[in-house]
């Protein structure tokens, strides 16, 4: 293998790496530089003038994944159409110039109709199986909390289909706009495992939201009580929607991935709901998956 | 009956009516002063300078509905429990001085375990059920569009049962602060249908929100579309959840209540699922809310 720059380059942030030949971090960095924070065509500048030189990697190729591959970052990768696996990955890569390579996106059947799509969770989906070894043969659930959260169907080593919730972002203009009232309160886990529980089967989701204020005004529960509540009913609510879409039943296991406070909290709802589950570190995972892909020669003659 | 001055007090707006000893309108007023745009303690001041004036009611008792009987407003109204009919809510008016009485608010049951509770539509049902020989007799289902809209079950005259959903509130949280890009655009009344349709059976709704960006960044619809199609989506999403919940079954009667433009969409959603429907302006049926009341002597020794 050879040394290289891996960069998950999403829509707030932006996280990278001087990989060394040994596939061993060598430096990283955490810019808040993502797409919705530069310029329309700013993002080569960018990344030569603030992602190189933090890394000391002037000289080396770069790999990147995430929305710096959307009309909003370096230039739009198409989407490959799932099932793909970690060589159909390699294989799609988009040459931007400038010894920079981009991951592309994957798109399928959505429920509505309408297709799905994922940018930079595909990558960290490819690294979290390789992180152990029984991950590659056999079917697993893989959860994403995020703004967009990702439910992902792995068989044998691809990515068979996934399902988008956007709860988070639910979450944050509930909280910061609605009347529920949700916008301060300290962690309080009590009223998180009551969201979980009032997001029954998660059908009616609209009128389980309203329940937040509610229980507020019919003297049931303080405000103060409202922030923690709505992310169990919200994080409930996906979780017991999307669970059975991959046919997963109570005992079942779903691996969770991304930031590991949020997987606490997804962890803490799936337990409350019968599940088993582990957890993974994204960025972990999506230096694995880089990995994974410059071993199969996504940077060979760049 | 004697004249009187009737309020339906809301959040951002109050209608105000001066109606004479025959129940017939002699004036009216729309006024942006809802309780969330005064002060804390203004609703007695704001009516005895704004409200009695505009209408010529200053020797006139006064009867009111809504968010006035909130926290926010002029005394906090006790809610009643369901079922409740309108003698239960005549004989159940807070006096708060100065000749002005206000209805209660109602509760029951909520499908989460939290109770739901409704202010100001109590009133809109009652005159509802008032205007047609036939609805005070049998089982009919109202649904009353808004911000956060109200699905009733009426019995024989009585509110038996009503669930909220915020379907308004999550339409403008969403086309204002959200990623779905929904914040501008013609009305689309294909869009409209086909949000309508992607609603499915109502389930996973942080799902099935997504499809309005991933049909646009999929190439498949354009983002002037978006707007109509979250329109459709969230009003088709709450018809699927709660017309069951009432036991409603494609071929079903259920009467909209509410603002005439709203009414409209959700008459369009209503029938593309196979609904029948009726449509009265909500105004017209706070009225005949607040005569029913007088003539049942809501304001008699006031």
């Amino acid at each position: 293998m050879r040394p290289y720059l891996a960069v998950d380059w999403g829509t707030t942030n932006l996280r990278a790496w001087r990989v060394g030949a040994d596939g061993v971090v060598q430096d990283e960095r955490e810019l808040p530089l993502g797409v919705s924070q530069i310029g329309e065509c700013e993002a080569a500048s960018v990344f030569a003038e603030h992602v190189r030189p933090a890394l000391h990697g002037e000289d080396l190729p770069a790999l990147m994944c995430g929305m710096i591959g959307s009309n909003l970052g370096w230039r739009v990768m198409p989407y490959l159409d799932c099932p793909a696996d970690k060589a159909a990955l390699a294989v799609h890569l988009g040459d931007v110039g400038e010894r920079v390579r981009i991951a592309p996106g994957l798109r399928c059947a959505g429920i509505t109709g309408a297709p799905d799509v994922m940018r930079g969770e595909e990558t960290q989906l490819i690294g979290w199986i390789e992180m152990a070894p029984d991950r590659g043969r056999g079917r697993h659930i893989v959860c994403h909390p995020g703004t967009h959260a990702k439910w992902a169907l792995i068989v044998d080593g691809r990515i068979e289909q996934f399902v988008t919730a956007m709860t988070g972002e639910l979450f944050d203009v509930l909280s910061t706009h609605s009347v529920l009232g949700a916008d301060e309160g300290e962690d309080d886990a009590k009223a998180f495992d009551a969201g979980v529980e009032a997001a029954g089967d998660g059908s009616a989701l609209a009128t389980r939201l309203f329940s937040t204020r509610a229980r507020v005004v019919g003297g049931d529960a303080p405000a103060s009580s409202s922030r923690s509540y709505l992310s169990g009913l919200l994080i409930g609510a996906e979780i017991a929607a999307l669970a059975p879409h991959f046919g997963a039943a109570p005992e079942s296991q779903i691996a969770l991935l991304g930031a590991p406070a949020l997987c606490a909290h997804y962890n803490r709802a799936l337990a409350h709901r019968g599940f088993h589950s582990t957890v993974d570190d994204g960025a972990d995972a999506a230096l694995a998956g880089f990995n994974a892909l410059v071993a199969l020669g996504a940077l060979d003659a760049s």
